[in-house]
């Protein structure tokens, strides 16, 4: 059995790779039943100018291609938005394991009840990473969740 | 107004270079609420081996970053999947017009039931094209929307 703490912290390292790089501070990892890594990565509309890479999606993409999701888990440092749950409706990841949903909650409670596993860690140093970010930077914060 | 069917010609000559070149002929692309082109994309599974680009996706990234996207249309050769249904759902997308639904049902429904505005074209080339590949590979197919 994963631990989803121990997982979180990869998507956290993400989060700070894509900070680091002048990018908005969300990461998320794709780990197998096993607690195999899959892929890993982050958001990258500021740094690649490309607003489909979100964390989930960027893991996603790493991952490659995939017979199965079964078992599957994404982690993500943040609740995933509409786009991102999509796409772990789609193709059926079973589980999600979310840092927190203070900042932005989006399709976490929808994904449950469609029966997908639902965790929510309510991380503080999630919360006051992507916290902090979206106080100094609303404007690119509302074009990643699509406000107007 | 644009011209639903002109747009989805658009939408078509992407799914045919991403068949020329070995791939799932799906196409899309996205119209400012004045008709002009903002981005146009195919998917990309089998040539890049990327299973995030549906064609959905694969314009939305084109377009690049924009601040709004109300007034536009997503125009694709297929019903849009969950993934790419709650794309458009996140980023406001205003309508959204599909060449068919025969061949794969995904989440223009939902989205209609959320207000955004859906045309279902029922294009019978849309049909053919794709209705065609499907038969001739349906592993690939499978794939590419999840069914293990």
């Amino acid at each position: 059995m994963p631990d989803d703490r121990a997982m979180l912290q990869v998507a956290l390292e993400e989060a700070r790779i894509g900070l680091a790089a002048g990018g908005i501070p969300i990461g998320a990892a794709l780990f197998a039943a096993d607690g195999t890594l899959v892929g890993r990565g982050h958001n990258q509309r500021v740094q690649l100018g490309d607003p489909s890479l979100h964390g989930e999606t960027d893991a996603f993409r790493k991952a490659g291609r995939q017979r199965s999701y079964r078992g599957m888990t994404m982690v993500t440092t943040l609740s995933p938005c509409w786009y991102c749950s999509g796409l772990v409706r789609q193709f059926n990841i079973s589980r999600v394991v979310l840092g927190e949903s203070v900042n932005f909650h989006g399709g976490h409670d929808w994904l449950a009840g469609l029966g997908f596993e639902v965790v929510d860690l309510a991380d503080e140093t999630c919360i006051d990473l992507l916290g902090g970010w979206i106080a100094a930077n609303p404007f690119v914060w509302n074009e990643d969740i699509g406000v107007s």
